[in-house]
């Protein structure tokens, strides 16, 4: 049976990406050895890791502007850290859109000020906050543009004098935004990217080297940038896969083409949201994501019998997260319109049924 | 034909890992989906996880003494960094050994003072020192087990009254040792354990919440043994294929077994290093790792007809580092000693040619 796989992290990637990646792992380039076993200053991984830094500022557009684009380990969360012990001088402002801006606001307060310049936590983080000021003596502003948990995303960035920080986990390479607002970007893989154990940042070279803090060796982006990223043995195999998905994602027509396929796919879903009275959607209408649809029955019995259905129609990972409850439909690049009309499908079906 | 892969890390899995390895990548556990795309908190991964951390223990005979194992990102390298960070209160001691204990150094001073306890610098690291004395009032004492660049070993460990802490990235999991001498064992995953893109770290939980300072959530061992190695998304892959190599382990009767072979090995390629009067090794006899050897030619002029030689015969990852030069047989537990014979053979080969 065809799956349908709406997981919010890891979570699919284009199919015929897993069919080279798992040959690979058994030959990889008609070498006879194994990407697994190769060394990491092999010409044939150099090439790999130099393509996928390439593919990465060529999908944003950010090529010959000053930024570089690093593979770390360590996930958003060694980010959240990371950000404040580069830049975090005296005083940061950090927007608070839900559990993930809440995490790298707690991290960088071991770094100095902290001030949250505005934040949604009044309503369980439903929506983006707006008309907010921003002080004029900032290191720097933090923000997260898709928030997975919560199923709302940025549609506009705000402007500022200050170097422009942003988390862009779930939803990087998923639509046109003009990054060169942002002076470094960050983002583990294991959403629109490639698999868990690599972490895009893509990084305006000349926001840095001015705290006066001492930075350990691998927290420093000074350090990852002098050696291309491979200041230590990088994740060999998630920075791979990542470069086959990027390869896929240029194929395709790039940010532009995948954008047009992901509208489609959330207006698809929030519209049966809105029109099926089973159902209520949980983020606020405006600042609704197109990663993560965030919904819930509007009558609780019928939970038993939606479970059922849509797991027999093969669908999988449609839960919602603790803090929100309700089902969460994470509809990723890789993820087809067929498998949103699937859900929709199922989700008409109860209608009917009920 | 047959490869011979003596890389040096990443390096040689067992065949039959990298089988089930590359299967997961299209069908994990039957599930119709990838390791790759599905969730780090579905069961199917959790199973993973502990089963990863209990072999880890269970093979180097810690289980049930107070040890915690955790499977980390950021490689050694962001290890050199968190044990500083974790226990270095005032002074800690360093026995530097090579490369990779003087990156550990330059990290640790950035937390406190610390004493270089003593060093083989001055011999480019070509042997372990001893008869060292060691201070009374150290937070801790940090060792590498085994120097890949250099191909020495050590072969006891200091008794000390503070913990001890060993760097055994490049040959855990390859001899019997007691274990519980160490209180914290770190390894990047990239030799015997696994591919590139997670570490290892055992530690003794009780060694851990003494310094004043404050550690980031990441940075903080305690972090990640209150989430059982799940505070974030790990590197799912790289712990998947490292539970496999360390199921293969178990199957074949553990350290015990494996280190039976591993001198095998080692003692067939040692014997004609000393026997071919073609060739010289780097490394002090007794110090001499089971994992790396290092060697040279004694005659430069045969450099060519040896490394074509050696190529022809399908062996791959010779070439010593830059700080040894020469040759470099790296033989990792995976490493048959077919392979061994194979590149004894050409030695042998060399010398009635010659």
């Amino acid at each position: 049976m065809k799956r349908h796989n709406f997981s919010a992290g890891p979570c699919i990637l284009p199919q015929e990406v897993f069919q080279e990646a798992s040959e690979a792992i058994l030959n990889f380039n008609n070498s006879g050895l194994s990407i697994l076993e190769i060394s990491h200053r092999s010409k044939d991984f150099v090439d790999v890791m130099d393509e996928a830094r390439n593919l990465a500022l060529e999908l944003l557009g950010l090529e010959g502007k000053g930024y570089k684009a690093l593979f770390l380990q360590g996930g958003a969360s060694t980010q959240f850290l990371m950000t404040a012990y580069n830049l975090l001088q005296k005083k940061a402002g950090y927007l608070n859109t839900g559990t993930w801006s809440d995490k790298a606001i707690k991290e960088a307060k071991l770094f100095g000020e902290v001030v949250e310049i505005a934040s949604s936590k009044d309503a369980n983080y439903n929506y983006i906050p707006k008309g907010y000021e921003i002080p004029k003596d900032l290191d720097y502003l933090h923000v997260t543009s898709n928030n997975t948990i919560f199923g709302t995303q940025m549609k506009d960035f705000p402007e500022v004098d200050c170097p422009l920080i942003c988390d862009m986990s779930s939803d990087i390479f998923s639509r046109q935004i003009d990054f060169s607002q942002f002076d470094l970007i960050y983002a583990g893989a294991q959403k629109n990217m490639g698999p868990a154990g690599t972490t895009l940042v893509v990084v305006q070279e000349d926001i840095l080297g001015k705290v006066s803090r001492a930075i350990p060796s691998m927290m420093d982006y000074k350090t990852h940038i002098s050696k291309s990223s491979m200041f230590n043995t990088p994740a060999v195999y998630a920075v791979y896969v990542s470069m086959l998905t990027m390869r896929w994602l240029k194929n395709l027509g790039g940010i532009a083409a995948i954008e047009e396929m992901n509208d489609r796919k959330a207006t698809l879903l929030y519209s049966e949201i809105e029109l099926n009275p089973l159902f209520k959607g949980f983020a606020a209408k405006e600042d609704r994501s197109t990663m993560n649809a965030t919904f819930s029955l509007t009558d609780e019995d019928l939970k038993e019998t939606f479970d059922a259905m849509w797991q027999e129609a093969g669908i999988n990972g449609l839960n919602g997260h603790r803090s929100v409850g309700g089902y969460r439909a994470s509809m990723y690049n890789a993820l087809s319109l067929e498998s949103v009309g699937t859900l929709v499908d199922v989700m008409s079906e109860l209608e009917r049924k009920a």
